[in-house]
């Protein structure tokens, strides 16, 4: 297998990617194609796996440039490259850490989106008390959304679980303001009615306190909602982490309560930590791509690496093309 | 002074609300005009004060009430009660821990809106890392809210802290998905342009991570958005707590680290509690109006009187009156 990585994006640098590129495959064998600087990838590589191509590019998109028009001018831009490699014969899928924009809009104008589907979404995974995982979707890429495109996701969400996840028969949520039928905004009431009357596994409405409480698999939302309510979250969690970190290194005594809960409290941060998924399948068009947090370390991007792969194996695109015909 | 206090809505039973008025009163005297089942309300005061008034009633609206109706047709209810009383000289403000659909269509069709204010709004206040409070409103009042609705909210929200908190030029933050000015949904970005415009002190775009940053002294949103942040969080915070507690409870070895830093976590706890403030004034209405939490406890209660008796005695809804006839 060949996965297209883009080098760019990465708030730590491109080592990160390449070195999570590595991880990655001491787990599962692929041909990493490295896409950026050449002589700062073979630097990092430093003879340490032959087995890999780099297409090589000194131009990116950032986060502050209007995504729709780097897209179309910066013809070099890694993520570019990556989209148009990405439609060749031999190349399965591609992965970036680079402005959500972008891949965004790269998926849509580049890739094209899936036939029958009006909006591509991001679907973060967040990670549920008892340890399993909830997809929300939107999780930022669409704005203003219309009750179809949520339906849309949650159709889209179904498939990839199944067949990702071996998931039977997913439950679909829709995020919400209350738990009752009638409650929330426009949006959510004409999505409530589109769900209830689709043949989806939908179970109602989800409080955004529940967002963790895992009683669904994925949760629908426009994109604002879903990004505010995934930041939110991770702002909370960062800050309680955050306090109870200096909590400890207060006083010696309570260095000394901290160094006997210290193996509970990494665990405790693993339930919770995004690195685990470490990025979300771009759904809807017609690559395997996946979004890598801007933020990400050398083990989320691996780990999103075997996700993205595991995506890949399991044809899931070719079932939602499926599903929609037959739909 | 003379509060009206609807005894039925609290979680926890009346008890809660009358507890936390005698609590209020050891602070500051007022005189207590407690709505609800009289024998009740006699036996748990048990003739600890005698300065207090009772209506009587056992007729109240509940959550799953569609609320417009109930406010029109259920004439002794607790909150109708106390809305009709608001508006009798004597009478200086409401509290109530029921329905926010029953406190604010209350608002909207027994106490009327503030002429030039076209929705009514809940301004929750969240506590910040730094001690401070940052108003978010509309925390859940009004759904599918257009541009002008947001800016009347940083308008209010600008004078009820200059009054209320004696906080001089108050910042004025837009939740949103990203700072950058070009971010968000439609509403967002018309928003933004409305209160670049205005006289307020726009510092721009807040994005959800940083809700508890205290960056802004006013973070507005849509009640759909406002809520998914609100619930968000408070459902982080309470499932990083309980996950602390099951922690510290697992072992003898992690009971003897929890004694070690209880003072520390009950510290922490307290920073972020809600208790503190307690309620959330509706502004926008010709009556002063607080609503507590559904789940209030006696402090919290107490806390919420006494924010609401500084919100009478600052003459906010005059103060924000006057703003609208000179702007």
């Amino acid at each position: 297998m060949k996965i297209l990585i883009d080098t760019y994006g990465a708030d730590e640098g491109s080592q990160v990617t390449i070195e999570g590129a590595l991880l990655a495959k001491q787990e599962i064998d692929f041909t990493p194609v490295f896409i950026g600087n050449e002589r700062e990838i073979k630097l990092t590589i430093h003879d340490r796996i032959h087995d890999y191509e780099i297409i090589s590019t000194n131009e990116y998109i950032s986060n502050d440039e209007d995504p729709v028009r780097a897209i179309r001018r910066k013809k070099d831009a890694s993520i570019v490259l990556a989209y148009e490699k990405s439609k060749e014969e031999g190349y399965d899928g591609l992965i970036s850490a680079g402005s959500t924009g972008a891949v965004l809009s790269g998926g849509l104008f580049l890739a094209g989106r899936i036939e029958g589907i009006k909006r591509a979404c991001l679907a973060a995974g967040i990670p549920s008390i008892d340890g399993a995982l909830t997809l929300l979707m939107d999780s930022g890429a669409n704005m203003d959304c219309k009750a179809e495109y949520l339906y849309e996701f949650a159709l889209m969400g179904s498939v990839f679980l199944e067949n990702v996840m071996s998931l039977a028969n997913p439950k679909v949520g829709l995020l919400n303001v209350g738990v009752e039928e009638h409650k929330g905004n426009k949006l959510s009431k004409e999505t409530y009615r589109l769900l209830k009357e689709s043949n989806l596994n939908f179970v109602g409405n989800v409080e955004a306190r529940d967002l963790f409480a895992g009683n669904v698999d994925i949760i629908v939302a426009d994109g604002f909602d879903g990004n505010i309510a995934l930041k939110t979250a991770e702002g909370v969690l960062k800050l309680m982490g955050d306090t109870l970190k200096s909590t400890i290194y207060k006083s010696t005594k309570n260095k000394i309560a901290g160094g006997l809960l210290k193996k509970d409290i990494k665990s405790l941060a693993s339930t919770f930590s995004t690195d685990k998924v470490g990025g979300a399948p771009l759904l809807g068009v017609k690559s395997y791509v996946y979004k890598a947090h801007g933020n990400t370390n050398e083990i989320a991007f691996s780990n999103a690496i075997l996700g993205l792969m595991d995506y890949i194996q399991t044809n899931t695109i070719e079932k939602i093309e499926g599903e929609l015909k037959n739909g």
